[in-house]
């Protein structure tokens, strides 16, 4: 067998990795859910073992604290560079099942998409990286023509919390110069797309009180400070009447888009109507001087994500309440860091504590520097390379509103830039009832794989 | 017997009246706590039977949807005027227990103190009434001098929801001119008091909407409206920085105080420093330009009783939350309308709704007409004659910055005024820990009921 022979053996075995993929997709390997922990393992397990039959000399469950992940390599010439591929094999909840059309664990195909919960998030690309490492190797006389090595996740969609104790705990597993992550998605059916950069994520919580003690709203209401009332001003002065953030220095690091960049953004561009008529609004929201992709993909933000203080029940209760809490996160673009931006907040947060109240500012874990690919880059050009060859287009070049911190863990840890590599589409039902995965893009994902390691051994 | 002999009995029957309130304290009244439904009735069946032996003619359980009342009228001239004797005989939860130097349902008495969950609200209180009434009925040959008419309630504690209901059943029996709700409290240890003046109340909520659903805040919360920022926008619009709320023509049929109400107000001054102290607040707040004082008793509030939306639990969620939901009460002054206050509130959170955002403003049940009693009021005066005889001292009038709402259901149903006339003291632990009632204010009061209706025959 020959090095162009493995498009010919994807093609013949269609088939049977659809049915693989069905078969992994009736797992229901809910992280979040204490009652399938055994699930989640016996996902692994079954990883695991498909990795064996690709060919992969070094499989290995990597316990953790909660969930396992599934680590492997194949070393081919330790003088050479490793690319690590990564993703996960959990999934998140199906619920409301009352919404979906098929039963999210009993996959069912129809119009040519796959629909079950982790069929685009993420067990379809997962699979397009074993099946087209062990189509390449097969046909390279048995081992893939580059080092490779391998980390599937079972803790994703619980926010990975224990990714960088289990990569320190494997380093000599996983060691690698390049991430490619199959957690990821394309621009749109019939175009691929390539992403360039992550956001950044700053989270903390402010927790105000006034008096000792709650108080009756007829006694003192008139006279001491409320806290929910004082969190409300305090909050209000987060941004201004243009929607830009009002802390002091919060913009200071921000590195302007440039008119490439603008030019960049401006090929992502949405139909606004529509995009107000989906999400069922009236008029959008963000900093005045920019376009709603400009600000998604460009511009720093400070989201307040939740609130509560005093009585949240039914009917009335006339109490002065005396504690309120307020949870923000900051999406940061470069150059802007986390620790900065919550002590800019927490400066802030103090200077605007109505008066007779105190204020703490309680940073939290999971924080995330943004991130920019680097493009001068050997994988990232493959991998576009590739993915115009495929689609016969360019890939759009984008940038998320998102952040992943297993990127800025790679980079950390293992000093490793990361490419975005997946198939998934927009409007797929990540998260959502009736998930769906098209079949195409899961066939051709693994046709996909198979250049980049054929490109990569250049 | 005559007429005077009746206090000679009532200082007889000192530990014979101490020894009943104990018996009365050691049942658990709890009115909100489903488990005790139960012992609430029994409560209702034991001062029932308490009635009786006081020679009281007319005595029922009234029921209602849930605890019942007890209902009584000694009627001995049908041509004369009535007064109605009001109290409650349920009490509040006596959590947290282990705050309780002695046990909550077992009466303790220390250095003149008894000490029980419902001695000073109102066990004792209650009781004065039918002691006293019972002393001059049979100093007066079997009957008092005048129509008397009693209602007791088991629901006072979760807000009287069937009280209203339970009058308009039982109107025969407590029809009355006067009220003299038992319920109340003294300026000091030794200083009398008389209410003037409740404030009323309405009480609504906001439910704030943004996008159809909860959105990731990567993706979006740069361009669509976040319901808890929204939320908080609004919020903060009810008041100016020195305390004034700014909804329109919520101050436009405010009676301002008169030199005479202020002269009154300033009699009950309190030590601001030690106030705060208490509180453990370094500085109070409220409308500018009015006294601590003078804005309790006197000055109308808008008060956030409770605020909530998006993630409130552990750690970080990155969501743009499309809800959020606000509780508001205000404390009204004469001649301010719950249902007018509603309406203004309403206009002003519709005209500051943030763009893309829908609001609702959603009347709470349970609203109250501010109540000032009427001074040229035959029981009123008496009552003021009386206090100042036993105490020796002119009483204080006094204003409440709460809602009775039962006193507005007097006047609505009944069209009678109410007098206060309760002997628990300030700091007595209403609804707190350790709660207590002065054995000499218990002996005093039922003198002091004696004496109102002595000073009512004339």
């Amino acid at each position: 067998m020959t090095m162009t022979d493995w498009k010919d053996d994807l093609k013949a075995q269609e088939q049977a990795h659809v049915d693989e993929l069905l078969e992994l997709l009736r797992k229901p390997s809910v992280s979040t859910d204490p009652t399938r922990k055994d699930v989640v393992s016996e996902t692994a397990a079954w990883v695991k073992a498909r990795l064996e039959k690709a060919g992969v000399p070094v499989v290995k469950i990597a316990d953790s604290a909660l969930h396992p992940s599934v680590v492997g390599r194949w070393e081919v010439d330790p003088a050479q560079p490793t690319v690590l591929f990564y993703g996960h094999f959990d999934v998140q909840p199906a619920e409301p099942l009352e919404l979906w059309e098929t039963p999210p664990f009993e996959p069912t195909i129809r119009d040519g998409r796959i629909y079950a919960r982790g069929s685009s998030d993420m067990k379809g690309s997962l699979l397009t990286v074993i099946q087209g490492v062990e189509a390449v190797a097969k046909a390279n006389g048995g081992q893939p023509p580059i080092n490779v090595a391998f980390i599937f996740e079972g803790e994703e969609e619980i926010g990975s919390p224990n990714f960088r104790q289990i990569i320190l705990d494997n380093l000599d597993i996983v060691k690698a110069d390049t991430v490619v992550s199959a957690d990821g998605s394309q621009f749109g059916p019939d175009t691929p797309s390539l992403n360039v950069a992550w956001k950044g994520l700053a989270g903390l919580q402010v927790n105000l009180k006034g008096a000792n003690s709650d108080l009756h709203s007829g006694g003192y209401g008139s006279t001491v400070p409320n806290a929910v009332q004082a969190l409300v001003q305090l909050a209000a002065t987060f941004h201004d009447a243009d929607g830009r953030v009002q802390v002091e220095g919060f913009y200071d690091s921000v590195i302007d888009l440039t008119e490439d960049d603008k030019a960049e953004i401006a090929q992502t561009a949405f139909d606004e109507e529509q995009f107000k008529q989906d999400l069922g609004l009236t008029a959008l929201w963000g900093e005045k001087g920019w376009t709603p992709q400009q600000r998604i993909y460009g511009r720093p933000t400070l989201d307040l994500n939740g609130i509560w203080g005093g009585f949240q029940g039914e009917g009335v209760k006339t109490v002065t309440p005396n504690e309120a809490h307020l949870k923000i996160t900051c999406r940061l673009v470069k150059d802007q860091h986390p620790g900065e931006i919550v002590e800019l907040i927490r400066t802030h947060v103090e200077k605007h504590a109505p008066a007779g109240t105190t204020v703490e500012v309680v940073p939290a874990a999971g924080s995330a520097d943004p991130y920019v690919v680097d493009r001068d880059n050997e994988v990232y050009r493959a991998a576009g390379k590739v993915l115009a060859e495929l689609h016969g287009t360019e890939p759009v070049l984008v940038r998320s509103g998102g952040t992943i911190p297993a990127t800025a863990i790679f980079k950390d840890v293992l000093h490793a830039d990361t490419v975005s590599y997946g198939w998934a589409q927009p409007g797929s039902g990540a998260h959502a009832p009736n998930e769906w995965y098209r079949t195409e893009d899961y066939l051709r994902g693994r046709v996909a794989v198979g250049r980049l390691l054929e490109e990569l051994a250049r």
